[in-house]
């Protein structure tokens, strides 16, 4: 996010994310040393952290300091990584690589894949609930947030819909390609925001204007990426350019076509403004020009 | 458990369990039927539920209707459920039948046996934090017990141990033995006791109790298991016998032999029976009772 004008406030924020991130362990058991191992290898392969560092943004701007919520921060790292590790796995998307590197079956077998995307769900909880400050209720919320966005009508459902239509030859009709999105990634990048709210004791208001700006950032990032994937070069994205095309898959270019996405990309850019233009009286500046940001990234 | 004294109890507990399963629904979106088939499929596959039953006797042991612990009991049946979807795919143990039907990935193909093993963790989560009744403190020391038993230092560690000594003859160290035993399956058969005691509001010293009863309980659940494996017949278990010896897997039996392995069983037993004693004026019978009966089972 080095584009940014408050680029400062985002690079301290990923500098004090990664700190933490990289001093977890998850064990002192030398016979599990290899299962860390696999964990670690996919948790620290340099990500673009987006969802960790909108919680502390989102828990910043109402008023908490951004460390407060590291460990739940981390805890939704955790999620998404599992599940980039089972998204990967021959039986799913089948992929080789990710950011440039072996994906975790391919360096680590398939058992020890399934296995370090399951322990991670497990360590998530155990973040939450023994390292994460405030009240019972806080954290009992975000643990209620972060099981709607990653069960059966979250992530998990998004990505059996994802499976279904794949091979369809990218003609879903948009409807099923919104709901697609929100589910499988749009539902945990609205959690991130709100589990920082939740934890900074935000009122009702202000968590529906960060969860509307999230959903619309979140759509937007989709978008932005199927964009990328149809036109991107291979190297930039760290993966197979073009690989939603080869594999059949409904995206936002398949179905808007290239300038129609692009439209998309655009509305939702703004949408998201707008929801910030509701919190009134708080420093939205970071947030806003993340949205700008993702928006234009790559372009 | 038709042979206990006190099977009226236990046959009354699973009947209110079983109803509660019987009535869960994930979704209600038509797109994501499937997924919710292959988690009722195998949800409702008829196990044995000493987990959830253990829960609710807990429960009503300190003081609490059985009946309140239901959500609690059913989330603990979901992550047990998973965890035997994810053992028996094609790069774990790849069974293909499992009480006697196929396995989920036979019957519903490997990506959807991922996915609805992924999605029972989220839902489980959601029972625990929406349906379950109880202080904030009750539900949050829930979701926290659950947490440390299925991670990396439970359930997960446990299967990762358990693969590692696969294929080496059947010849681990006693005490390798015992910790994937304890990892493997110890821990969530003792957190499931810990859960209902935990949501009753039992006291430090009770839960210390019922919490050695429950270790007692699974180990000797578990060497019985391996006993009955390398006795037994396929029809009794609904799988193939013999299956531990033909892939190599060390066992109490092939570490103590068929007589040394009934002997640990014994000491196990006796340890569990000698921990409900400490739980002076309490009806104890029913845990008593299955202790004899986990020791007898087959026999």
């Amino acid at each position: 996010m080095e584009n940014l004008a408050s680029a400062g406030r985002w690079e301290r924020h990923r500098r004090i994310f990664e700190e933490y991130l990289e001093g977890l362990r998850f064990t002192e058991e030398p016979a599990l040393e290899r299962l860390q191992e696999a964990m670690r290898y996919s948790l620290l392969a340099g990500g673009k952290r987006v969802r960790p560092l909108l919680c502390m943004e989102s828990a910043r701007l109402f008023g908490a300091p951004p460390e407060r919520v590291l460990p739940s921060a981390a805890a939704i790292e955790l999620i998404h990584t599992y599940s980039l590790i089972h998204d990967d796995l021959p039986a799913m998307d089948n992929d080789d690589f990710r950011r440039g590197r072996p994906t975790s079956h391919k360096k680590f077998g398939e058992a020890m894949a399934i296995l370090a995307g399951d322990a991670f769900f497990g360590e998530a909880l155990t973040l939450i609930t023994v390292r994460q400050e405030g009240t019972c209720e806080q954290r009992l919320g975000v643990v209620q947030e972060l099981a709607s966005s990653t069960g059966v009508n979250g992530m998990v459902g998004g990505q059996v819909l994802d499976m279904d239509q794949t091979g369809a030859g990218g003609s879903a009709d948009p409807g099923m390609l919104f709901m697609i999105h929100r589910y499988k990634t749009g539902a945990l990048i609205r959690s991130s925001a709100r589990v920082g709210a939740i934890l900074a004791g935000a009122g009702e208001e202000g968590l529906e204007a960060i969860s509307r700006y999230a959903t619309e950032l979140g759509l937007c990032f989709q978008i932005v990426d199927d964009v990328l994937d149809a036109v991107g070069s291979s190297e930039r994205l760290g993966k197979r350019a073009g690989g939603d095309a080869e594999r059949g898959k409904a995206t936002f270019v398949s179905v808007f076509g290239l300038e129609g996405a692009r439209r998309e990309a655009d509305a939702a850019c703004e949408r998201a403004l707008r929801a910030l233009g509701r919190l009134e009286g708080r420093d939205t500046s970071a947030l806003g020009e993340l949205a700008l940001f993702v928006r234009h990234r790559g372009s």
